[in-house]
């Protein structure tokens, strides 16, 4: 644990925000050199030396008032001054990318938690409308982007100079279906349908009509059907066209936690033990995936956990499956795997501070 | 309004039987012949002329103790003494099997709210064990048992002397389905998948495991995959075979609501007035369904309600859908289905007492 | 039923006037005469004759489309075109303070579920801050007005032309304190300590920080402690000093209720049935109001009811009581108090279409 | 880090057993003797060597399966065995009765989570009504209990063999009365008005009618209104008598959190900083609550932490004081306060593992 690398948070005041402040103050081989947290800061706030934590979330101090840190005013001068190697991105889409070039060409490699990177092709980031789009700098980030999923690509992520880290939904539905397309049982032809769950912490903290407690509580909606902007990333990374995916996200009553129940056709009849086969030779050397042998994973079982949770069940004949895919979207379905991919970036153990 | 029918409900102890006595004792034809409650009642209890109801379901008694009614003992006496017309069973499985013989020999007619006598075939009814599954007069009563859903048998159940009360799940997925297999739009082939999800009460007053606040609280979970019971109800409604339904429910944390997101596949695409057109021409006389013309029906839509809610989104080529229905699973998904039944048996207006 | 008072509901966009609405559509009284609903409309919604209530409140309209009313844009002239003999303000305190002059002047009597006028005294209407405080005609127009609690104000609310709605928690507060002040039997001196938890409808439509569902969930807040403006009536209307009451308001992980729990001290020590027979004196004419005479009321017993439950528990040596009060905020805490008001303003029974 | 202390938790399968077993297994003083877990163990587990815990607690369990221990059948032998130093009793009241006088005689030290030796005074252990009560044995067990609240004890826990652990409501309570009362600020005569709430963890895992999600959800109810068994651990540890003393406890709508509000009135009027420098005097060396000097702490504030949080308001004319106490029940309110425990008896630092 000789090194000491400096890393930042951009953006520290959102949920997925307190998620990374609380994950690498406890980060083991962070002990020595804790990120500084850097965004908007007042005028009031930046004579008093930046935001207390504290003020912004709660649970981030402790009695004695260490972690009591301060979100300071960001600058590129502050982040070279203090040589920070990792730069986090929680910030809105259109900042990310504004902000990654600079921080590129400044030799910061970037985590970025917006879906400002994460797709190859234009017609999936058409739906974003970035301002830059199609502008050679921003296809030039785009082509050394890598999609932050370790299962899928430890190998890239370790040396990438820009990490996408990707959606909550998408992670829930990709980690699920990924291995069955690879070990070439699925039917990809029939389509793979996705029903997805997810708290109200994945609307993000602006209070809105829809996130007010008397619309979300005793209550469940779909939403975004046929048009939710995560599918782009499901498309790309499963390798299946759009035909092949009817993807539906629902906001359920509870604060966090995704629940993807995934329907699918086998090529072939299989039986569970082939099922089972093929997730354990995918997910080999991925410490923060669980699969359920028995029994199908519940929201309650992944909520303020680093993991993903996955389960299935067969038809009586083998041809059909249902899949049941949970993970806690501000953790492994943002957080979490922000310092899983920095962990792998950094040559760490994966799951360094994450169990 | 000069008739005055004579109904009973048996066992109102559980959430479907509060929610019936309460349509009862509004009901407007019913003014001058209040229901009489009967079920189970213990010694001390018969003592004081039965439990006053208002200690079972705080909500059905006023100020004034108006509505104070009480559950009387059941016996077979009582039902004939009072010259009962119509018994509504809210009964366990096991007792409809057994008590509806009888009353049908008493000539009283029957809305059995239990999952008894709505199945056809006896490869569907297997789930249920019944003890008496396959004797004569178990057959017999199941011949002329009529599936109470009058969307889809008004005429049948009219004439009726059994009406079986459909399922919560069932119904919801029942009526979004049936109107597109009816117009012969639907690929049967290709499959129907139902993602169902259900409030807590759909699991029952006993206190158990699974309905524990701690278990259902900030949680979802699957069950009964391939397995659920209501899937014969499907499969002989919407007149498909096994391998075409896929039907997976899942409890949510609400007291009570269900939302149902159905995914199908149509022989040819479809736009958007050609799917309103098959509903509108389907439930042209059924005034307890809402299609959404635009949008989507959520749980807050239809809870404390009796509708069931339809609407639907198209993949952008036609040739799929996602369809929503929601209905309330105590209501339309039970005591106001069968109060509906009660309408068309006695020739009164389907609606009455329920809008 | 020959009589055909028109109505106006001002302000049916929030939840108080959402209920409002339900019930006066469905007053025995008006069935010939439906409420007028008016408020602000914009240009567009103008050209289409009005605002769809279906499109504010989806409860409001039933699969047939009755009760698909409009909200008209406001003006005086539709008030007497209509000839509207009574004006419910569902509005903003300064709103109503506004136009209620305007209304008396043209003969429209006014039932305000706003606090604009339901203080006697400056010093306590001083935390409102309302621009015209001190103005002759606003001194006039609250030198009129009249508490609408019925329970208390029965008499002047008859014949009452402006009618202030209480607020709801001191509604729940006042209803549970008054008669035993009234009977002589508390013990002012000592002071009474009332601490009220309340469902966040209370807090309002508008999308805050404090209603978001993050905040709000799995979470109770004390908040208000000390300088919540409800006190002012809680004083004037029990009749106590400052110094005599401490009300302490919680927000409640729930969509409605309020259940306040009341602590006082007797001047001489009282048992049960003493208790029981000064409520039952005090409310032998109330039928909005259950006492219960074992046990304690609690918010599922009135959430969704036009009634306030109040239950009591007495210290072991009689010189204490522990007081529990609840009711809906939105129906016996605003609504259908309101109702209950406009039944005794025009001599109808005091519970008309509210049981 | 060279001694290393065996531990035993008897009874991990409860909400406090799981927290109980977490907070050890990440102990970092225990990480070379992680605890052993001793209970009821049926036949057929015995067999393969005990219950996982992971069966039991899904979220004790990691992806590669450590943390995967077991609960063993408890035997006296297999305590002697282990040479177990200290035993953590997650047991039912009579079995830590039955239990604590065999466990001392074998020189093991007992933290009792259970209310079996809290109570120094006949008359407040009577709601109990023990078995043994009033024997030589219970009498002399009880004499040498130590109330295990460190902030208030310290000093006797140190050297103690029995701690008894406090009730979650009793925590919350004393630790926000009893620096002012030590401090000579209160008027015990006026009297102390607790009014608290807890969320459903609270009514243990036991599936009852009251913990059915159906009587919680949506809901609050007062219970054990002046009857409450954790009064007697109010009176004593304040050092007060019954009639200075009202504790109603109410169930919230939550899975966990206790926020009590305390209303009391001072001998004189008293400004905020001699507030804050009575209680800041008092916890000096109290790692395990945070004052709020401004605001006050809200349930979220500490679920899933092992603080209390205190914050307070007075009156315009600081005679009377409303107090806000915040706690997570199984944590500081259980679990981690018995670990606090551990820490004072062992001579670690008091916060060892806890923050």
């Amino acid at each position: 644990m000789s090194e000491a690398v400096q890393t930042a948070v951009i953006g520290v005041t959102g949920y997925a925000g307190a998620e990374l402040a609380r994950l690498l103050l406890h980060h083991p081989r962070l002990k020595n050199a804790p990120p500084v947290f850097a965004g908007r800061v007042d005028e009031r706030d930046v004579e008093r030396g930046g935001i207390p934590l504290a003020e912004i979330h709660h649970a981030l101090v402790d009695s004695r008032g260490r972690g009591n840190l301060r979100q300071h005013p960001f600058s590129w001068e502050l982040m070279t001054d203090l040589d920070v190697k990792v730069m986090f991105l929680a910030t809105p889409h259109e900042q990310s990318r504004a902000w990654v070039p600079e921080a590129l060409a400044r030799g910061i490699r970037v985590i970025d938690l917006s879906g400002a990177w994460r797709l190859n092709e234009a017609v999936n980031r058409a739906i974003y409308a970035f301002e830059d789009e199609g502008s050679a700098q921003a296809s030039e980030v785009q082509a050394e982007a890598v999609y932050g999923m370790p299962e899928l690509h430890r190998g890239e992520i370790a040396g990438a100079r820009l990490v996408a880290n990707p959606g909550c939904y998408a992670t829930s539905i990709i980690l699920a279906v990924k291995p069955l397309v690879a070990a070439g049982l699925i039917d990809v032809q029939y389509g793979i349908i996705a029903d997805a769950k997810s708290g109200v912490s994945g609307a993000g903290k602006a209070p809105t009509a829809k996130t007010h407690f008397m619309y979300a509580a005793d209550n469940l909606s779909a939403y975004g059907v046929f048009t939710h902007r995560h599918t782009g990333e499901l498309l790309e990374q499963i390798g299946i066209g759009a035909e092949s995916m009817t993807f539906t996200p629902h906001l359920l009553p509870i604060p966090r936690g995704i629940l993807s129940t995934i329907y699918l056709r086998f090529k072939d009849a299989q039986n569970r033990s082939a099922v089972i086969h093929a997730y354990r030779s995918f997910f080999a050397n991925s410490p923060m995936v669980r699969l359920h042998e028995h029994g199908l994973p519940q929201i309650q079982h992944v909520v303020r956990t680093n993991y993903a949770d996955i389960g299935f069940q067969l038809s009586p004949d083998g041809t059909r499956a249902v899949i049941v895919s949970c993970l806690d979207n501000l953790l492994k379905g943002a957080s979490s795997q922000a310092v899983q991919n920095m962990n792998v970036m950094l040559g760490w153990d994966e799951s360094e501070g994450l169990e």
